[in-house]
């Protein structure tokens, strides 16, 4: 049973050490258990060549000790020191343009580039050695968002040197990848692996077997360099859980498959920040502009828990404006208690806020953190302190229990339809996130998977909206599922290479669903196609034409005729982009059918459910009445007039007793 | 008497050789005439440098031939191959920023490179021994789509020389040159031909005349790079038409240059993606969304029979949905078919569709075809079809007559208002379509042409908007016209060398019109300058001060109080940019002046004539009346009550005859 | 005394020999004194190394002194030839990208080549030896619009090995630059001068002090670039005024600390064009597009009349319609006229117009001028003729007085915020814009300097909005007046090193105002803070929340109960980014405290006082009454109903007497 804990961010390299005993005091008081420190300090844990400093940051984590408090130690790989970059120049990463991406920020190297990996191995190595064994050291964190400042891709030397050995080894003949990217087309057949090229600068588009290859190729390098590091932390540092700190709204590499060398993932949520820089309307960011998205947050706890197979946390929790959006508001009273509130009733192990005092230098200055510049409480720190107390108050763990709707997640689905948006607003995340908010909307439990036969298994509904190719075994778990099955739009459309399939779309998976998709079309703003008389909504962005087979029936059409809905049993096909309406509609009618239990929320109310604790949030700007889910008795939290940003819970058996 | 033919593009390369006596059976079948092969297939043709493969390609013409299908050949200079980049790296063009343009997509060459020319002819030579005394054999396509994903324009290191060398034929001295470019200006005066360089890269915009020339220069390369090929084709294959396939809404080379040395013109027609990608208002691509433009197509065809001064083809036809634009709609059902009666309307030889079948891989594998990558019919099959009995019902061929009205196009005005535009949204291209619809509005026939003296000679009409400059025999052309001339905004306001004229606009053309402009401006959007009572419509985006001549008389005034249209006899000039309510209101008081015959027509409806045969279309959404045109009983084709997608046909003097 | 003086641009070397005289003779005819002459003129000075021909220029300048006419000679190195660019290729600036910035246009130039800048010393010292002592020669400028085309930046080699000594030369040793920069941050730190790099091309955003240093350095080298041309100048040319022509709306230098090396600042006013170009709303610029925003020029005379300590010029004056901004209008009839009469009204030794004849060739061939290219007058000639009919009436003379009002401008924090807008919208000069346009809404004469003791001595009201840091000597400036004045929102944020500071902000100030920000948010548009109940007006785009010491009061509070407007005595703290509204109703406060008197204006009606004389300009579309300022019998220019564009003018003390 894993107690819910609360931890922060903390620099000591940034602060005289005379500071840090009363630091780690203060952060006890306020109820915190777990500090990160140390990514980023290479240039302080390794001035210069070979020469290590590792006793300030052993003064630092013996003091945290002192307090109580527990260690998530980072590696510094995120930010090698100037000294190395300049003893191996090409280390740095090349962006499209064949521009190097200099020193002077973070996040400057190659993932290709096996000098700079080996210099990694090298500084973990002796970190581990250093502190593997310590005994404040509960947790480690693999370098710090990889990927963020689109770095994930990289177009030098070492990248082409190694994209041409990773098609080597998956292709093995030249021949065979001329056949699975196609390329008669247009005269791009190779002779030997040595004429492969980078997918940049080419005169139009590259050829989207290439650009999907080199997505692949790309994600793999991030997942092998952080193995290196995951496997040497292990050797020193047995025991302790090996995370890494992913972004939101990030998809450039496979999380799924990094995290499989991770004993938990971890997340870094911004609510506000994420919101600004969404892509929902002007009204939606207006409305949210201080509390943050309501369904975005929760999507991210969802996947992630998924990534880390359970086990997730917060790395990094917003406390306040950040500094790089394009504005940055001041969150409303409560907001911070609320997101540490959602993150807990999704199942955070624990939820760390960024960071404990604002740096008054450099990129980050603007940042906000539980404490000002000058060592005063700023508005964080007593809503954390508030989270502390209300976690001891309902002796919160975290309760793991398999959701029955799952929504599959692919990384590569994501690739492939950037690469080939064929309309220029057809965009996986949002496709997947009109549904995720339609069951949310619904009230019930999701759980976000990779496309494998385990995510499919023992559900009763599965959703797989724009899955780029259905592999083999995915097939074999969904032909084997009870469950209720809604596939499309696009979903099935390719084949492992990027090709259309023989039959064609939807592929592998019309052996559940008999039909053909015949002709697709994207649609300009605006542009709709309403469903046909008594049904609500409209496709828009992307509709499909089909071809049903003799085991298909149309469940739902279009005003023009066509079939929109398509049923096999208990498999769907949907053939468009539906508004929120429609998708509110598809959902519903999926849910009645698969046997979930929903519950009708007010608008701007969500509910989560921690194992057997259900926590009920006020996302609006107004008070609401959630008398209906609870009564005043039955709370644990809070109360049946929710005020915005409120937070109520309560256990689920408690109103069976009543 | 050429009879009007359908075809199809097709790749033998892309299937396996067992299914090409099926498809050439099947293309046959359904009516079509008139297949393209070959180009693209470099990799085929030569996979490794000197190893030719011809025999499949002459299988794959052998095949079609013996269904009676009559072949195109393309020569395959638009891909070269990887071993033949690998062994000239400097054969890529290099982009306004000095990047090389590299290989992976197409067209990946510069074409000032001397080493790349010389391996087109021999590429060139080879198939042109090999099939240019093949009966199937009918005609020729150069490279294809010259100057596509902006590849006119080379900054390399061989466009440097060429340029320099080109200059140096040009001036001869270099202070000629800095005499015509007025280099005294900003001390840019040059000292050799050595010393020029190309105009990328400037701190701030470079000299208008040093890009004019620049432009001319690389469109010189083009039309070089092209007769290379025309010549050698020409001796091989003696007797069959040489063509290239244009684009729409292109510009960077002149087209008129180029089609010299063909024999007809060709243009690949794709009426939904060039409607997402146009400048049309949002209003104007929804409303035409699954049609296109009702003017764009036609304006194109009209352009393309005077590049080749009678002779014309659509070499690729949209068949449904492309890859390519922002949005990708279906078409409406009847629209392919549509738009191949308004091309032989407009006098097409031969309509190819693209393609036979749709690719499974690689980059156009969104871009639908005649067929299903499964071999299934799609739509365009069937309108195919239809289209190919109907033109045997007419007996459709071409019957080509001058028109009355003809509106002077010049490439050198387009690249002129480029280089400056003076307000933002000037644009040549814009200019001429403001006209041209009106006139198409008026429902007239209408020819295009350069600015010669041959063009405007024995019309009715003569119109040239935008004409950057007016040479001496167009001038003397147009002196010796009993014509109504229209010139303005902006005729004749630059000399050859891109100075104002000394005598200030219109330049050479006031021989024609006795006025000066002393004063342009360019209005934002939303400032207009309205026409004086009574008349309707105003000016926009451009507006002129004149000055008039003794001659010269105000034909219109604007509220002002300066002069709108300036009349000097029979001759016009118009100083501004009219929107479209002005636009018809000059074109159709000059129409009448000129004794054109003109029809008022539905909104959405369009008029055609092949000769003595008159075609209606219906680019509107409902079904319009047309008995005003002609009644049922006359009616080749369709019917009065002409449907959204109708199309209908008469011949004219069985009017007469009633 | 300085009498007040009409000039114009002149480019004798465009033109025949011949027309030299006549030219001279009509500028004197229609009362131009002053004439400029040389700048861009290398070519023709030295056409090869070494070779001079100052012999064209000379007679140039005695023909213009035949006439009576004063020269001002301008330094020709913003266009350095192509012998000489050839001969050091490595002069170029280069971009932001890497990419040099090529010869064949302007500003082709890295300010830290040495190489460059001693041929700069060559040339100027040969010009000031010929023409140092020509009797006509009353001026000189040196070189052209230092930074125009974004050319102070630069990151060449040269700027490399330049910033690495500027930071050695300020730091002294690296680790105090490690301190000043906070490069413990993200392990930045650096162990030599040797290590520093430029700040582009960074992963992400590079350290925000890093940034500020590099504008620093950019800067000084703008201002070292043009001291050596002063100290040439001064040497061989004593006695003569030595200018820049600066620009509007441009801020990449330090003005005010190029101009101490100056005898008399000047700037080229482009009314309609910097419309065209500014953030204003699209209705505004509607409602202005033919005479230009009423406060823009109003501002920069203000702030170049800062720049020379009081002597100022406009030295190119907008006379047509131009050739660069987005859209180029026609200015209205007497906008010329109104504009020149404001300059005066603002101080202006000489008006120069650009230019005397529009060059028919080159870049600036749509740049309209006095005299058309077939030399006919435009209607600028008229206009300045009757502006120098005016001035002579007038008796027009420069009369000094140092205005109650002064606006703190700081070109640093326009840098500061620029590098840190940390709301996308944020900027310092729209910022800045908002308190001057209320202040001349008032109708009170402002005054505009650096942020130094001597600026705000002897005033009644001083404004420092945004002020970045504020310095020593500027607190104890501000702590020995008796001035209101008005701080916030951000002055006094940062340190020096663009650090929070301790105490946080506003820093330093807080000596003035007994308080500190907690907080700051930026708001996306439409977000917006109400003021409380009667009080008008609210915050947009950014606001602070304040932490009240004992002695700070709220003066004005927002409807959500924060410090809006804290006061400390006669001391304000402005806590955001007042609409127009709110400034209005703060500035007015403030005026009334400080005991100014101001005017009720009509809403285009906006006045000027040179000493004793009033002016009154009318910039709307439509007839004003302005009697209430003046009666008829007292204008000695204009009349009280002063139509579009009208100028009238009065002595102050007439009203006294009646």
């Amino acid at each position: 049973m894993t107690e819910q804990k609360l931890g922060v961010c903390y620099y000591p390299e940034h602060w005289p050490v005379a500071r840090w005993a009363e630091d780690a005091r203060r952060m006890r008081e306020i109820g915190l258990s777990v500090v990160r420190v140390g990514e980023f300090a290479w240039s302080r844990l390794e001035p210069s060549p070979g020469a290590y400093d590792f006793d300030w940051l052993r003064r630092a984590i013996d003091t945290l000790h002192e307090s109580g408090l527990e260690v998530v130690l980072g590696t510094p790989t995120a930010t090698p020191p100037k000294w190395l970059v300049d003893s191996m120049p090409d280390m740095l990463a090349v962006d499209a343009h064949g521009r190097p991406r200099k020193f002077g920020s973070r996040r400057h190297y190659c993932f290709s580039h096996e000098g700079y990996a080996r210099e990694c191995d090298r500084i973990v190595t002796r970190l581990a050695q250093e502190f593997g064994a310590h005994p404040a050291v509960a947790a480690w964190q693999t370098d710090n968002e990889f990927g963020c400042h689109d770095t994930v891709e990289s177009y030098s030397e070492a990248a082409l040197a190694g994209f041409r050995d990773w098609c080597r080894r998956k292709y093995e003949t030249i021949e065979a990848l001329n056949e699975a990217w196609g390329n008669v087309f247009w005269s791009m057949e190779l002779s030997s692996f040595e004429e492969i090229e980078l997918p940049n600068l080419t005169v139009t588009e590259a050829n989207p077997s290439h650009l999907l290859d080199f997505q692949r190729f790309s994600s793999d390098q991030v997942v092998a360099f952080n193995k290196r590091q995951a496997d040497i932390i292990r050797s020193y540092s047995p025991g302790r859980a090996i995370l890494h700190n992913f972004m939101g709204a990030f998809t450039a590499f496979d999380h799924f498959a990094l995290s499989r060398d991770l004993d938990a993932a971890a997340w870094d949520s911004y609510p506000l920040g994420f919101l600004e820089r969404s892509p929902n309307s002007e009204a939606f960011k207006s409305r949210y502009m201080r509390v943050g998205d309501p369904d975005f947050q929760a999507f991210h706890h969802d996947l992630y828990r998924g990534c880390g197979r359970g086990r997730w946390w917060v790395m990094e929790q917003q406390p306040g404006p950040v500094n790089w959006a394009p504005w940055n508001p001041a969150p409303a009273k409560g907001a911070v208690r609320l997101w540490a509130h959602e993150a807990f009733a999704a199942g955070a192990e624990t939820v760390c806020y960024f960071r404990w005092r604002q740096a008054p230098f450099a990129q980050e200055q603007m940042h906000e953190a539980l404490l000002l510049p000058n060592s005063e409480p700023n508005e964080a720190f007593h809503e954390a302190q508030q989270v502390a107390r209300e976690l001891a108050a309902l002796s919160a763990h975290v309760e793991r229990r398999r959701a029955d709707v799952v929504v599959v997640f692919d990384y590569e689905s994501d690739w492939a339809w950037k690469i080939q948006p064929q309309g220029q607003d057809f965009s996986y995340n949002e496709l997947i996130m009109r549904f995720y908010r339609a069951l949310r909307r619904a009230g019930v439990s999701i759980d976000i998977g990779p496309p494998t036969a385990e995510t499919v298994a023992d559900r009763k509904l599965i959703l797989l909206p724009g899955l780029f190719t259905a592999g083999e075994s995915l097939v074999e778990g969904l032909s084997n599922s009870a469950a209720v099955i809604l596939a499309g739009p696009r979903a099935g459309s390719k084949t492992e290479h990027f090709n259309i399939p023989a039959a064609l779309p939807p592929g592998a998976l019309q052996s559940l669903i008999d039909l053909r998709v015949r002709r697709v079309e994207s649609l300009r703003p605006g542009a709709i196609i309403p469903m046909s008389d008594g049904h609500p909504g409209h496709f828009e962005r992307w509709r499909e034409f089909l071809v049903l087979g003799d085991e298909a029936a149309i469940a739902m059409a279009s005003r023009d005729g066509e079939c929109a809905l398509a049923q096999c049993g208990h498999h769907y096909y949907l053939a468009g982009w539906p508004d929120e309406t429609l998708a509110d509609a598809v959902v519903s009618r999926l849910l009645v059918e698969a046997g979930v239990e929903t519950s009708r929320l007010p608008q701007d109310i969500r509910i989560r459910d921690n194992g057997g604790l259900r926590y009920v949030f006020n996302y609006g700007p107004e008070t609401a009445d959630i008398s209906s889910l609870v009564s005043d008795a039955g709370l644990l939290l809070g109360e049946t007039k929710l005020p915005p940003c409120g937070v109520a819970a309560f256990r689920k058996d408690s109103l069976t007793e009543k």
